[in-house]
């Protein structure tokens, strides 16, 4: 420490330093370390942008704190004097909330990727925000437990990032968003002040609940600096299947059955629409586990602690499906190997879709009783809008999250559309992946303007200098200046 | 409606009306239906006081809106006079958010009670705020569903008041708390703008989840209507057992053991310490499941969905802890009467404490790495302010909550004693029940001067002139008047 900005600045002076920036270096020098601060060209083009096509502005400095003292003298010299700050985790977002704008100095979290000892009498583990999720699975996994939450891109994405945006992924059915696998947080407000809630209780009634606030704010109201997180028993019993099935009305009926006869060890409920399955099974070319030619396909999967007799059960479930006519094809993996070769078709479905160019993704959700209706409107309207249009599908059916994927040359004309259609049958035009900036244009669809105003207030009074990941998720409307308290 | 007030006033005049309360009625006159209002001495008793034994202020009003517009109209004109309101959902709090308090109108739910049809597709159901804990379990139930939260007061607490105190009770450790069960909200703010929220998606990250915000937030911050809750699929299966163990180290063995073997098929985890089950046995005069003499005694609890076997898989690892000898004894249900038998036993603990008088009763959590810790402390320091006092504990082992009861003639110095240990062991002074009027001095044991600030701040953005449910959890502190947006 001591000394690290002077030696930055006479290395890589600023092109073109505002007073501000100046004032900022000046204000904390001495209060990082070394590695703490990266100025002008230094600063890679990693941090200039995220998983999106869009690159960002490079922001003149870059601050990498080792800890929550670094980050929230940080914060308290941004807020002092107004300097906006966009806050990084693995950059792996998909709306751009993490993607710096022209003024703001970007705050990445990476340097702080420690994960504590494991609580194992609790089952819990406090990671720091730049602790990957593939790094928390696998401590868990360690120690003879099991993270929720799996996403894509797991050895990427880190704890700070996922908390800030409530990553879901592909297991939501049974064990929640990233909402439900928090137990407490340790944030550094807008001002600098650290809340600290980690004591990981399942029961706490003591006051506000603050943590919630943070948790899917995409880094607007406080930036995540440790969690407590809950961890699950690992299964000790895998099994899946890949169906065929006339129809989305069948497959609804099979989720709701399944739900049923197997309860919370129903882990995962995918479905791949006939486009996405032909187009999986052209590119693969590996033997179709159940013929094309179905109406639709799902790909269902049970984690139990009954390694004895889970299996029979899950195939008896089936059976009766098929049985009834809800499934017209069944194949269900006998081995680990089997297992992940039908988990396999579904990663080839997204590989499939970015083979493609000009694809516009709209992860959206919807009441499961409105899907069906969703589908033929917004079918209808992109025909209007783009004849030449063609629709692929996949997505997360026991979440009512569709992957809905339009190969178009018409992209804004299609997203009117479609967010148009979610949100007249009830939808989210976001389901997993948050505003960020991307969707900002139209989160008034489905937000109401009272709900607007209640998340200006939020953020005035979180955030009051409007520092914190500036003009994401929505624009704060001009405000008169207030007096801090 | 129209004149209903009028009729009113004529029937009782206000004893001694402020000219606040008359043009408070003054504004509502022909909003309301003839129902709404209740003036002067026709305020029943029971609006007067919660579940505690301490009696609150007749209100010289009570509103019994019939529909959120109602709420919404009676709001706008209270924070428009600055005027403050108690909300009342079944008054079954035992921390004091509900009693009224000098010159606050009582707002009752009471008569918002209906249940909008089961979505079975999606397992949702939208309940009005003061519909019953029960009537929700019972439309569940007669729909193949099953509600989460359990609590013993189901038949009068409302859907309203178990949210705005994020209600627990005994199944926590396989459903979550309340806020696992709220999928959306339509909540009246104190302005009287209506945030609504009740489209019941499970993956929505479109802005942030408001809905947060007024769970267990004890009505400081708006006035929840109705509420999108989850329904879980009937268990086909259910088994209970009386365990007797060697010490609480065990118990947290036996919890850990059959968290790994059952997964979330375990649902229940309760302990009852000695002297009570001492206490129970005493009682009930019935031959005991398994006789006195243990270190603890734990009540379990699979609920599954595999009729055949699940009985078999419990009884097997229940039979693997006993081979180990991390259990002495145990009684495992073997018909409904059974199992039925054993739940009474936990009822009998809970009648048994009210049966004795002066109890100060403490419900807290703790990390269940340090709750023996908190034990022998509490034990200690007890001991030396009343060395007359006797301890009984029971509780929630699966969530680290303790219902530890102090027979005793201080209760402030017990209280302080308690608390404080609770708080140097990192557990929380009110797990279940809140803080409402009753933990208020206590409440800075557990949170920080940054958390306490940021709970005001929160109250200030959604409450600016602190007229729901002034003086719960917090008392605001002196602030400028500030001109409202």
């Amino acid at each position: 420490m001591g000394g690290s900005i002077d030696r930055a600045l006479a290395a890589h002076p600023l092109s073109a330093p505002s007073l501000r920036l100046w004032e900022l270096l000046a204000r904390l020098n001495d209060r990082l370390d070394k590695n703490a601060v990266v100025v002008g060209p230094d600063v890679g083009d990693a941090y200039c942008a995220d998983a999106t096509d869009e690159r960002g502005v490079r922001p003149s400095i870059l601050f990498r704190p080792r800890d929550t003292a670094s980050v929230s003298a940080i914060l308290s010299a941004c807020d002092a004097l107004r300097q906006p700050i966009v806050v990084q985790g693995g950059r792996t977002g998909l709306a751009g909330a993490a993607r710096p704008m022209a003024g703001e100095v970007a705050l990445s979290l990476e340097r702080m990727s420690a994960i504590e000892p494991v609580n194992e009498d609790a089952g819990t583990v406090i990671a720091h925000a730049g602790a990957t999720l593939q790094a928390v699975q696998e401590t868990a996994t360690s120690h003879g437990f099991m993270f929720g939450v799996d996403i894509g891109a797991r050895g990427t994405s880190t704890i700070g990032g996922n908390i800030a945006t409530n990553a879901g992924g592909i297991r939501v059915l049974r064990y929640g968003m990233y909402r439900a696998q928090v137990l407490g947080l340790e944030a550094v407000m807008a001002d600098g002040s650290v809340l600290t809630g980690l004591k990981g209780l399942s029961k706490d009634n003591s006051g506000f609940d603050l943590n919630q606030i943070f948790i899917g704010s995409e880094g607007t109201l406080g930036v995540v600096t440790r969690a407590c997180l809950r961890l699950h028993p690992k299964p000790q019993s895998l099994a899946n299947a890949f169906c065929a099935l006339p129809s989305l009305g069948a497959a609804i009926a099979l989720l709701r059955r399944l739900r049923q006869r197997l309860g919370p060890s129903l882990s995962a409920f995918e479905v791949i629409f006939p486009a996405v399955y032909a187009g999986v099974l052209n590119r693969t070319g590996a033997p179709p586990p159940v013929p094309a030619g179905a109406g639709m396909y799902a790909l269902i999967e049970m984690q139990g602690q009954d390694e004895a007799g889970d299996e029979d059960r899950f195939a008896a479930a089936l059976m009766e499906c098929y049985e009834e006519g809800i499934v017209s094809d069944v194949a269900a993996s006998r081995s680990l190997r089997d297992y992940h070769a039908i988990w396999a078709l579904r990663e080839a479905a997204s590989e499939f879709i970015f083979s493609m160019d000009h694809v516009a993704g709209f992860d959206v959700s919807l009441p499961i009783s409105a899907m069906q209706r969703f589908l033929d409107r917004a079918t209808a309207e992109i025909a209007t809008v783009d004849p030449a249009a063609s629709i692929y599908i996949f997505g997360h059916l026991g979440d009512g999250n569709l992957h809905f994927l339009v190969r178009t040359h018409h992209y804004d004309r299609v997203a009117d559309a479609t967010y148009s259609c979610v949100a007249s049958e009830g939808g989210s035009i976001s389901a997993e992946h948050g505003i960020g900036l991307e969707k900002k244009k139209w989160l008034a669809l489905v937000r109401s303007p009272t709900e607007m105003a209640a998340m200006r207030r939020l953020k005035a009074a979180f955030d009051p200098n409007n520092i914190l990941n500036p003009g994401r998720v929505f624009d704060m409307e001009p405000t008169t200046p207030r007096e801090r308290a």
